[in-house]
């Protein structure tokens, strides 16, 4: 055991703000530094409004050298450094740290290469989401993740948080979408993982680093691969009085061999807030609705969408729909897409939760969240990934009372250490960030976070990209006080659990 | 940079096998332990009998308990560790130490659980790849990647290589298929990486487990996804008068969106060596031909063949045939799978190797192996992974030459280093082991190779698993003398290099 004390990760800083803007500035033009309070101020938070932190400054360098440039000065003088793309993150993982420097990426946005014939594009981390679809539609192709943030969200940003999307079941996170990725770490070592081939030799750091959320070093330049755009889609909506039911209706389609597109669910909840702001066209009366897609050439699509609506009406749908068109099945989706927007429009403030679950365990958490809904005396809509069993329950709160955000809180928790409890995890494609470190100390043993924290000293052995975020220290642990529960699901009893 | 040293890497083994043998039968019963050289012997080496190495004890524990004995056994003797399947392995992977403990894992051969509905399976890591799918065939099941040795090897040794097989393309690497890792470090620590779930929080560890070649942990319980059989499978045999066609083929198949179940190449020495062996009814004539598999739903097989033949047709192809049977499927592939016996048969010797390229480098590289075996007058016959640009020359010698041991063993080295230069990899799937070691130096820097060595400390601080393999040291790498060619096919040249 080695075991890794809270005193391993502490640092002295030893620096004041005017002098790490002072050494900043000898390597980096002027109007690449921000260091008055008003102009970093739009940079204290990310998506998780709820943790704010003003750097001592925010950088944005222009080139790769740059970044080397900005890692090896913070690295001497032993500052934090938190790299952030659009901000757009949902875990607070892009929250700067007041003792340290925000390097943002923003600038470094060009696209350098697209090979429609080997369906790659080489880009830099600050190109949004949505621009290398685009870009590439011309030949046919796009990018298959889809966060509901891609119109603004960056690669960079992507790579960093292993961001999934509505399509994600079929398509693959962006672990499954990223070929190479070239980044610098904390000591201006530049380092390429990954290949053009399937496979890499030795062990496999390409998918360590994506989804590392900022803490092994700073993505300069991604390769992506494209996926051929399909001829046809065409999404079902199928109707479900009973949470149950549907919940069953997601494991019986993959059981039935069939990978959709996308499958999602909504519950009544939901499709009651979304319909008015969006008018998709949902079923408002059903407990839940799904949403399943299938894309392929045009004769597949028929063969597969009746196949699924066999599936569903075995299972006892109440009501199917087949978009009938190209704009009716963006409809359905928009709906799906603008499910947080319509939870802002109906109260004052929403916690977004991200955890995943067994399919096998939806109807069962759904009810169990129902109850806590009584518990906590606050209402929650579900609006997930049900294919990936990826939940993201929103918690509806007011933030001017103070209960109500500690009754949030408190809720959110609950339901991350259900996921935990029915052999889940804590979160699915939003990261843990700041949010989730608490639950981290349920999720694993001291023995597997330790494993964590020496991959982190193998890139960063200061422990300065992105400290005091996704992997707590054991004193942390201590003071959370919650088990460990791993596992819940399988009974390992015949064997010695430590 | 956080330059490795060889001394880092050194160790003081200052106990004889006697003292080893007599501590281990401490922890374990005596059937458990093998100390005499004639019954060690047969562990000396795996599938690639060029490297072979008596250990000082084989030790064949039948639980788990006792496999972590024996790890902290060894850690307090600070004798190196080799953990070992079935030894079907094709890179000297677990070759033994010689100055360390052999530890067999076949012992541990139970399949744990079936969960049909969850379309899971929790196994031991001696439990057989193909009796995985033999046992899970009642539910409709079947385990995916199936390496050529599936009748042999076991899962424990597929974590340890990533290993793929013929219908990766479509179902992924072992890595794609395996939920679950439980394992236990040299230093004894129980841990468990991945979760049921599609995505685990914080760095994802199991992917760096999976294909780590026994440096990081050893394995004692898997759990594997299971693939529901398809309803029907049929194999296109194209036929090609120029290498180059077929290859192109291949990129066009993919091009078009279509993702076969299996999508191999065998060169004319290919086909004229097997077809004797197994009358496969494979196109002798042919300059190359393409095995092009469709599985799924019965009209979606038809549909996706329509559309590979009309590729197929497009691109040139002299003759197509489809299997009209599972039993002439089941031949098509015999061919196929059969190849190393086959060339058993033509020749004293082979040696396989294993590099990947990106799929439209692949008419280049045939090209080049073409002209290599007059460099180096030896033939080459290709059977290979073509929709993964995963190759596998047979080169084929001698061992009573010395000569054209030492031509083979060039060969082989010219044709990775080749792979490296056109963007692709030293090894696809048969993992770097022993025999790779040196290119290794080629394929990454310094800094990369420094990041390897990191990650195995975390693990592994004393460097007891499974050393001197996978990771060249920088000692190593300077001794070589060959420079790190990195990236070959893509052009970063308006971007610093280091």
């Amino acid at each position: 055991m080695n075991a890794i004390t809270d005193e391993g990760l502490m640092r002295a800083v030893g620096v004041d703000a005017e002098q790490v803007v002072t050494e900043l500035l000898k390597i980096l033009p002027a109007h690449c530094v921000l260091s008055r309070k008003e102009d970093s101020r739009p940079y204290e938070c990310d998506g998780l409004s709820l943790y704010r932190s003003v750097p001592m400054a925010v950088v944005l360098p222009e080139t790769e050298k740059q970044i080397q440039d900005v890692l090896l000065t913070c690295r001497r003088l032993n500052v934090p450094v938190v790299a952030r793309g659009a901000g757009t993150g949902l875990s607070g993982g892009a929250m700067p740290h007041a003792q340290g420097v925000l390097l943002g990426l923003a600038k470094l946005n060009k696209i350098k290469r697209i090979d429609a014939a080997a369906a790659i594009a080489v880009v830099e981390p600050g190109v949004r989401n949505l621009a290398v679809s685009e870009a590439v539609a011309p030949y046919g192709l796009y990018y298959a993740p889809d966060p509901s943030s891609q119109i603004a969200c960056t690669i960079g940003g992507n790579v960093a948080e292993n961001s999934g999307g509505v399509h994600c079941l079929k398509y693959g996170l962006t672990i499954h979408n990223v070929l190479k990725v070239r980044m610098i770490t904390i000591d201006g070592d530049i380092v390429e993982l990954g290949s053009l081939a399937p496979d890499s030799p030795g062990p496999d750091l390409l998918s360590v680093f994506v989804g590392s959320e900022g803490m092994l070093g700073v993505v300069t330049e991604v390769t992506l691969k494209l996926t051929p755009k399909p001829a046809l889609a065409r999404v079902i909506m199928a109707s479900f009085d009973d949470v149950e039911d549907a919940s069953r209706a997601v494991s019986e389609i993959i059981a039935a061999g069939i990978i959709p597109a996308g499958l999602e669910m909504m519950d009544k909840q939901a499709t009651q807030m979304v319909e008015p702001f969006v008018k998709a066209g949902y079923d408002t009366e059903a407990a839940a609705i799904l949403l399943c897609e299938s894309d392929g050439a045009v004769e597949e699509v028929a063969d597969e969408v009746a196949r699924m609506e066999a599936v569903f009406q075995r299972v006892g749908a109440t009501k199917l729909q087949v978009s009938e068109s190209e704009s009716q099945r963006l409809l359905f989706w928009a709906g799906r897409k603008n499910a947080f927007p319509a939870a802002g429009r109906v109260s004052p403030d929403y916690y977004c939760m991200d955890g995943t679950i067994p399919r096998r365990s939806l109807g069962q958490v759904l009810n169990a969240i129902t109850a806590m809904e009584t518990q906590f005396n606050l209402r929650c809509a579900n609006v997930f990934h049900a294919g990936d069993g990826n939940l993201h329950p929103l918690i509806m709160f007011d933030s001017n009372s103070a209960d109500e955000v500690l009754r949030a809180e408190d809720f959110g928790a609950a339901i991350l250490e259900l996921c935990v409890e029915v052999g889940g995890t804590i979160t699915g494609e939003h990261g843990v960030g700041m949010e989730k470190i608490n639950q981290m100390c349920v999720q694993f043993s001291r023995d597997e976070l330790d494993k964590f924290l020496g991959v982190k000293r193998a890139f960063d052995p200061a422990t300065l990209l992105n400290p005091e975020k996704v992997v707590p220290t054991l004193a942390r642990c201590a003071e959370y006080g919650k088990m460990h529960v791993h596992g819940g699901v399988l009974p390992f009893a015949n064997l010695p659990r430590f």
